[in-house]
């Protein structure tokens, strides 16, 4: 090969801009700059180009060029995931493929519940669909307003609404995927069943980027509640709080649609750095939990809380409650909740582990895991709080804002080792809900068993031989 | 190789006794023919041995032996399909793999809301185990005092709950697989949430047996309704059943657990073949449906149907309904629906169809399919129910019981081709909860993509290179 390194950028710059043209194309630094760096600036990459395909055709064009050039691809959605999946290497030769300008609602199908979405459309863009014809999208996070549907598909997302309503791999249907060598896959049925063949769906999703671009999908929508009612609970231990887990699932079955955990130093942060928000129980507790129950139907539900609270009260299980029956007094509920990721940024450097278990786990391990954190650590902060009714705790560990970053990475090192040690007892995840990307490669390693390592090399190497998907990404 | 056939294959039996023991090798020959054909003695076919092992270990231990040998396995559960897909060839080269030692529940966890059975446990008996923790198993079929839920997650199975709970898929959250090198993946967690690689669990449910041997499952357990009301419901078009359905959606969310559709035909062959079913409703409709509604609360659910009911006669949608308040009466309805099985096996031989389409498809096709079904043959008698709510029909024609062979299988081919063509047009499912076994694998190249046939293909290939896993089958 004679033809110089620059030449061959440059050619298959042209060639790009050829496919996409001038819009196709980001030209501006900054702008480049934003799309090689993660929104927490916590990962900090340098691609050859960013490129932004207008139709799925384009898409293929752009695969079909990258695999013969080999030129390694990195998709990107809205640019709010949490494990770097989405930031390139440092190297400037791979290419970020943004799905930016894949932003059709190709159909709303009210009869058979399903709307079908291309890659970018932006997730509260699908809820909101979803509204127009009196359905309901369940997927929640909190960067509903900024992350795509395509990256929800590329991590297989959780949030909120999974004790009801599963991850995003249980609310997709059919997928639209443009393979590594530029083949496009037509996998966007609209059924609740098919069993004719292996379920290259669900291989794709979760599967961050590493196998395929998603283009767009089929996903399911429901009936839309039009009755919510919420509460806060103070409880003294977590064998209390799972009590309550059960109890509530016994008794409202399929209405309860979210509890969320946190404990008292969770609460105490989100008072402090949350101007706004407000302390719902007059005292302290060791956990709390945030309830709510949705239905489709208007009366009854408050009752049915209440009643269920009372129960729990009466058992002992329950030390204090406030029952929000408006929209206001949910919203309050919510804004505690959610300020957590906020009151931890202004707090400290948080040390993350996104971990699941089996819910009947969850008492051992939060007391095993807060006594082997002090162990290693006699002043550790621990912020624990997550998704009990999913088995997913987010058990952090707050270290000073002026921090060395040595002094970071070594302790996170350390707790990562003690947390995930526990977690890999009972069975548990490593990542439940934040996806793999660069943060937990070399940690899923050390605890993936050999057999399904190597099946999973299997995989990557059928469909992406020349390994220009996503490269040093999840594997 | 200088050693006869024979002494090759006494060879390997005297190794595959040395695994299993003597109870683990099927001998008396009436028994083994019961393995060699499927239940409806459509399939016959010769294996050279039934090996029943007794653990994972033990089919470990058979799989290396027939990875070392090459001897292709064909996995059976119940031996319950309706698609062949785990009857043996002719050849008398295949081993037939049972799984009905295979029958221990491992663990019932009610807090974490999972059970953990092996392969060859019943499917009535996991619906008994959860019952007992106060839990709910939703898979039902009509199969499921004899069906395996090894056999449920190979083809997986549908049934009447999956409007509510989904497929067999959406129930399992972890499975044991051993490979067909023999080694074993242990994928058995029990998390809601875990997103650390690709989707290994889903890539072997409803593979049919061509991937791995499953030797247990981690399954979801549900809250247990405790209230339940049925009402059959009489329709003059389909359009009208189907704004019953989204209405029944709207104001009954997830309530809603079946939406059962059957033609006057299917009512009138039932009503002659089953002689304690009874006629629901004083008149004829052009449809029927069976709609049931579930909750975990006991209160006021008869109100709710009872209001949909009216609120849809009101509409124009429904002409007669008749509601099943207690048992009896429920059961009555159900006796009619699953009535239709055994109605048409005495009433002729059925030309099966087991589709599904996008719900919003269901009225064109229907008027269509049966338009095209008439065109090439004027005098057929079309049998057309199946589960609406999912958009699965079993859309059978009945030919006389003397037909002979010859005429059945050109017919068969003739109606395939005028069925599975309208199916294809609006991109629907030609498999949809039946598996494709041997029934409908030529017919799957018929309308599958060259793309996707070309990664199923990989995929294969990848996983199980020397093609010993149930070849003949699915692909």
């Amino acid at each position: 090969m004679s033809r110089s390194i620059p030449h061959l950028k440059s050619q298959f710059l042209q060639r790009l801009s050829e496919i996409v043209g001038e819009p196709g194309l980001v030209s501006d630094a900054q702008q480049k700059d934003d799309h090689d760096t993660d929104w927490l600036k916590k990962w900090h990459g340098r691609s050859c180009a960013v490129v932004r395909p207008a139709s799925t055709q384009e898409v293929a064009q752009v695969m079909r060029l990258c695999h013969e050039t080999r030129i390694p691809v990195v998709t990107q959605g809205g640019n709010t995931g949490m494990s770097g999946g989405a930031t390139p290497d440092e190297s400037g030769a791979q290419l970020i493929l943004s799905t930016s300008r894949l932003r059709g609602i190709r159909e709303v199908d009210p009869l058979n519940n399903t709307i079908t979405a291309e890659a970018g459309v932006l997730l509260a863009h699908v809820q909101e669909a979803a509204q127009e014809v009196n359905r309901y999208f369940p997927l929640s996070l909190g960067s509903e307003g900024s992350c795509t549907i395509g990256g929800n598909l590329a991590t297989n997302a959780g949030g909120v609404a999974v004790l009801r309503y599963g991850n995003t791999r249980d609310l997709a249907l059919g997928l639209e995927v443009v393979l590594p060598d530029g083949r496009i896959w037509n996998g966007l049925r609209a059924l609740r069943k098919d069993n004719t063949g292996y379920a290259l769906r669900d291989l794709f999703i979760g599967s961050e980027g590493t196998l395929g671009v998603v283009t767009a999908a089929v996903l399911k929508l429901f009936p839309r509640p039009v009755a919510r009612v919420a509460a806060w609970v103070g409880c003294d231990s977590m064998e209390n709080l799972l009590a309550l887990l059960a109890l509530s699932r016994d008794t409202c079955g399929d209405r309860l649609v979210a509890f969320e955990m946190l404990t008292q130093a969770s609460v105490d942060l989100i008072m402090q750095h949350i101007t706004d928000a407000r302390r719902p129980l007059a005292n302290a507790h060791k956990f709390h939990a945030l309830v709510e129950l949705a239905d489709t139907h208007e009366n009854g539900l408050a009752e049915m809380l209440e009643g269920t609270l009372e129960q729990a009260m009466a058992a002992g299980y329950v030390e204090d409650a406030a029952v929000g029956l408006n929209i206001a007094q949910r919203q309050a509920f919510w804004k505690i909740r959610e300020g957590i990721s906020q009151a931890q940024v202004r707090a400290g450097k948080a040390i993350k582990h996104d971990i699941a278990l089996p819910i009947s786990k969850l008492p051992r391990f939060v007391a095993d895991a807060d006594a082997a954190v002090k162990k290693v650590k006699p002043d550790a902060c621990i912020i624990n709080f997550g998704h009990m009714g999913d088995g997913n705790l987010h058990f952090n560990v707050l270290m000073p804002l002026d921090t060395p970053p040595t002094e970071m990475s070594q302790t996170v090192k350390l707790l990562n080792r003690v947390v995930h040690d526990l977690v890999h007892q009972v069975n548990g995840s490593i990542s439940a809900e934040h996806g793999v990307g660069q943060l937990r490669r070399d940690e899923l390693r050390n605890y993936k068993s050999a057999v399904e390592l190597d099946l999973m090399m299997q995989l990557k190497q059928s469909l992406d031989p020349n390994q220009i998907m996503n490269p040093g990404k999840l594997l």
